[in-house]
């Protein structure tokens, strides 16, 4: 393992841009795989470890980190769930996933931890040559990415620039990071939407109010229960654009989910000590292409989905798994075929995910600009999901992840 | 069967607004079951027998028909169809309806020819009892619809004045009839959409392009190949509000939709002499309750729903089932809960076939005001029914009818 400390590279096959979950396991599948790599990341170790992200990890998801020894905690820890709940006109209904779903289920696991499983397991492995990841470094600007050598501009934390010369570069950075801004304006299209809400969310110490996340509809707004652990809550509410997480109290927030979550039969949401409060925007985007001759985009880097259909880090990790067994199919056998086809084959599965995050938000949250016709179509939506096993099976085999290309 | 020339009747069981399939078909489903009615038409024979509306009739709606005995002339010249096509992104995809519903199908039938069957049936049963029909009899008003004994005034060609005294009032008096004017204002809710688009439908004399229906979605708009027999053509294409139809050469509107239908392997539209062209605007409506006191609601005169997902005459006649099975519950047992949830057991089908509609039309249409973030959207949506086998389960299941309560 070499830290930030450690000489700056100049050269390498893969050059990673970007520690989140992404850029994190593909530097592990590639380590796997004996094919070399430098990951740089512009925060410091223990940034990236404590930023609350998403939590619910598809099977598919929780069978790569598995697979590539990143599963011992997470199979310790995290929760496996078998299913969601939709809660409206204040009744619950259960989605059971394994029965509709040939027997898939998702997992409750936090990206913090994923984030520290992987860190620690090349830590670990630092002798045996486990690739390079550099905190605290910034990448600056990818250069000739349409060329056989394209390289990273970076600076190490004492302000020094260096390049990295690479085979490959992968765009693990974020949307608001630099690798994206080298692909030709002429040949990017962006595809954007914004939403009129954003999420208002808690930690709170308090153990789960529901064994299941319970996504609910209410005239008021968004609910959604959900959860860190079997002893953390992490509940969010629809709340306006520009709400400060701080102009309410803890008492208010907790009010207003019991309203909005309230059923015929009494049930109530717990209540516990909130521990954190952040106000998350909304927005749907997607760049297309996803990659731009030995340049590749994964994760945030080329699109962002509403967190409601629990798509993100998912979407991000389908990404690089993608491109991995792209490029071990390339020096397996010399064609870069799948390489080539990477963009296409990840923006099916993205456009999907987009279209399930995007349906999920307008079913559940309330748009005041909308009218009353609006509000009884998510009704009707939301009772054909619950009440017709195809309408059920669609959604289970969506949240519970789109096949890889 | 009496026609305009009988005396004004002054008293029946259950008077009916509006001689559309609707009224047509309960008053059949009544003569069956013994149970005496008047219906009132406000044009003449020929008129409702040859205006143009809806051609596809659900597997429930084609039962019903042949159980009343209205099946003889439907089962030679209705053309059953197995399923619908999407082509979108000029490649042409089937959704085939059996084999996802348990050996449901649809059958192209024109409403003209619906009406004319039950029409015809009534006429030769004149002798035996038959419900008068009365053409040209203008209904001004239901009143007394909450006391037990609500009645119809109405008026004849020859301008009198009549009062038909009922003990049940049903309207299936379309959009603009004046049943629903009888629901008091401070009991009723209305949910309305427009949308920024008509269809501009022609008739033409050249067999179907193809043996299903083609939904279309094209950057240039929506089109839809339908039929009305083996030899006549029913075309739609999309066109903005406003549009006249004469502002459309024949040969403009051929070019137009071989335009939009453009397949890769150079499929093509049969084009043909245009006989009838004309324009619809489309609109979704619902007004809540369907029912009050002794008046009942159905078909358009409840609701309204845009063509593209063919609903609206089957949740027409929907509603005449329901009314029809609940008035015979009330005579068979003296009960009136049937007729008591008539509203709600309607409402939960309706707002599922306005949800259906609803969906179909903007995951078809192209809209000037949107992004292309949505027409991304639509193709996502496309893709996912024509390669998941649930969503397209759900499509079929929804297209083929929703069941009765």
């Amino acid at each position: 393992m070499t830290t930030s400390q450690s000489p700056a590279p100049t050269k390498t096959t893969v050059g990673i841009l970007g520690a989140g979950p992404a850029g994190l396991l593909l530097a592990r599948l590639l380590y796997v795989a004996g094919i070399e790599c430098v990951l740089l990341e512009a925060k410091d170790r223990a940034y990236v470890e404590h930023r609350q992200r998403a939590g619910i990890l598809e099977q598919g998801t929780v069978d790569a980190l598995r697979e590539c020894g990143a599963g011992a905690r997470l199979d310790k820890e995290g929760l496996v769930h078998h299913g969601i709940e939709f809660l409206f006109d204040k009744e619950r209904h259960a989605i059971g996933f394994p029965e509709l779903t040939g027997g898939r289920t998702v997992m409750i696991y936090a990206q913090t931890e994923v984030c520290k499983d992987l860190i620690e397991l090349q830590v670990s492995a630092a002798s045996a040559g486990a690739p390079p990841l550099l905190f605290e470094t910034s990448a600056l600007a990818v250069d000739g990415a349409n060329s056989p050598n394209p390289s990273i501009r970076y600076k190490t934390k004492d302000g020094a620039e260096h390049t990295l010369s690479c085979e490959y570069v992968v765009g693990c950075d974020g949307f608001w990071g630099v690798a994206r801004a080298a692909i030709p304006e002429e040949l990017s299209k962006s595809y954007e939407r914004t939403y009129p809400f954003s999420w208002l969310g808690i930690l709170a110490d308090v153990p789960p109010s529901n064994e299941d996340l319970i996504y609910a509809r209410h005239p008021r707004g968004f609910t959604l229960l959900s959860m860190r652990s079997s002893t953390v809550s992490r509940n969010y509410i629809q709340v306006p654009n520009d709400t400060d997480a701080n102009d309410w109290a803890d008492e208010e927030i907790w009010d207003e989910i019991e309203r909005r979550t309230e059923t015929k039969d009494g049930w109530k949401v717990k209540r516990g000590p909130i521990t954190q409060k952040s106000v998350t925007p909304m927005r749907s985007y997607v760049h297309e292409p996803m990659s731009y001759g030995r340049l590749f985009l994964a994760g945030d880097a080329a699109h962002i989905v509403p967190p409601t259909g629990a798509k993100g880090l998912n979407l991000a990790v389908g990404d690089v798994i993608t491109f991995a067994n792209a490029i071990k199919h390339k020096v397996a056998t010399g064609s870069e075929e799948k390489l080539q086809k990477y963009s296409d084959n990840c923006l099916r599965r993205v456009w999907q995910a987009e279209r399930f995050s995007y349906d999920m938000t307008n079913m559940l949250h309330t748009d005041p600009n909308e009218s009353e016709f609006v509000d009884k179509l998510q009704i009707a939506r939301l009772t054909r999901i619950v009440t017709n096993k195809a309408a059920a099976t669609d959604t289970a085999q969506a949240y519970t992840g789109f096949p890889l290309d």
